[in-house]
C-alpha cells in the first residue's frame, strides 16, 4: 500500500454536462486535456441510450467487453485521472440500471448519453502519475507526479 | 458538451444524519434549504426500510416507479444539487442492495430510512442553473449561475 | 436529521493505492491512522480477487456475511470515516461485477486486491464523532467532534 497525502489540493471544480447523444468516455476526456486536468476524482449520474463495460480477464489481460443496448440509467460512475504518457487518463467503473430495476456493470469502455450526463471532476493536486503494471499490462497509478 | 470550470470553491462540507424512519428525499432537501446550498456533490452510505427508484421512460415522459419493500444497503447513493426555479433540487441516483447480495437501483424518489443514512455533501460553487429540457420535460443543469 | 456544516475544511487529500493481494479494509484504515485522518469521504475503484460483503440483519442485529469467491471489478466503494474510541472508523460500502456484468454488493467487510484499488480520501473536518446506537449496536455518526 503506498499513500500519498496532497497538500496542495487546487480546488478546481469542473463540472461537464454532456448533451443527447455524446459519447461520455471521449467526451470528459476532451474537457480534461482542454482544462489541463491531470488528477482527479470524477463521479456522475445521468442516463445512457447504450454502453459497453468492461470486465479485466486475467487469462487474456484485456478488457471482456459487456454490452449494454437499452436506456439505462447510470446509478454510479466513480472514478479518477492519473496521468499516462503526458495525456490525463481517465479510469471510471459503471453501474447501471435497467427498466425493471436490476443493474449491469463494469469497468466504462463507452456510453452514448440519453438525456444527459451531468459529471463532477474535482481536482485532487497537479499530478498523479500512471505506469504500466508488468504482469498485466495495465497503466496503475504509482505516485505523485514529480516525487 | 459543456464544461463550467468552478474557481471559486467555497470548502463548505455539510454533513446531513439521517434518523430512523426520516424519508431521505425530504430531510436532504430541507438540509439542502436550511443551508442556502445551491450547487454540491452528493455522496451517502446507509440503510433504507423501503424505497422507491425510478427508471426514466422515454415514451411516457416520466419515471416508471420501481418499489423496493425490503430492507437494503444503501450501497451507493450518488448525485448533484443545482438550481431551479431558486430552489436547490436535489438529483440523486441509487444502488441498493438485498440479503442476498443482489441490487437494484434507480433515480431515488423515496427511501425510509434504517437504521442511518451518512450523507456528504460538498458544496461545489455558489450556484449551478438547471433549465427544462423541452424534449423529455426534465430539468438539466445548463450552466453556472448568473453566467 | 441532524446537519453539521463543516466551514474548515482541510483540503488534504489521500491518494491510497493498495498493491495486489492485500486485504482492502486493513490497507485503508493502517493509511488512516498513520495520516490521522479522522473524518473523511471515501471512494474507490478497482478490482478483487475475491471479497466479502455484509447486508445488516435487525434480527441477529448483526451482519449476514455474503462471500464473493471470484474475480470482480470493484464498480464502487463508497463510504466515510469517522472517529470511534479515539481511532478512525471506516464506514464502506461496495458494489462489485462479475465477468458477465451482474452485480453483487454490500457493507465491505473484506476485500482483497487485485490488480489495483486506488482509493481517494479527502478530509472533511478534524473530527466526525459515532456513538453506539442502542438499538443495533451499531456506531453511528452523531456529531462533529468536541461539539
Amino acid at each position: 500500500m503506498r499513500a500519498h497525502e496532497l497538500h496542495h489540493q487546487t480546488g478546481r471544480v469542473l463540472v461537464v454536462v454532456c448533451d443527447k447523444g455524446e459519447e461520455a468516455v471521449e467526451a470528459v476526456g476532451a474537457a480534461l486535456r482542454e482544462h489541463r486536468i491531470h488528477a482527479a476524482r470524477v463521479t456522475a449520474v445521468g442516463g445512457f441510450a447504450d454502453a459497453e463495460v468492461g470486465w479485466f480477464d486475467r487469462e487474456t489481460g484485456d478488457y471482456r467487453p459487456i454490452p449494454v443496448r437499452e436506456q439505462v440509467e447510470v446509478l454510479s460512475l466513480l472514478g479518477d485521472v492519473a496521468e499516462r504518457g503526458g495525456e490525463p487518463a481517465l479510469h471510471v467503473h459503471a453501474v447501471l440500471g435497467r427498466a425493471d430495476g436490476s443493474t449491469v456493470g463494469g469497468h466504462l469502455l463507452r456510453g452514448r448519453v440519453w438525456p444527459t450526463l451531468e459529471v463532477m471532476i474535482s481536482e485532487v493536486a497537479p499530478e498523479l502519475a500512471k505506469r504500466v503494471d508488468p504482469e498485466t499490462g495495465l497503466a496503475l497509478i504509482s505516485g505523485t507526479g514529480g516525487g
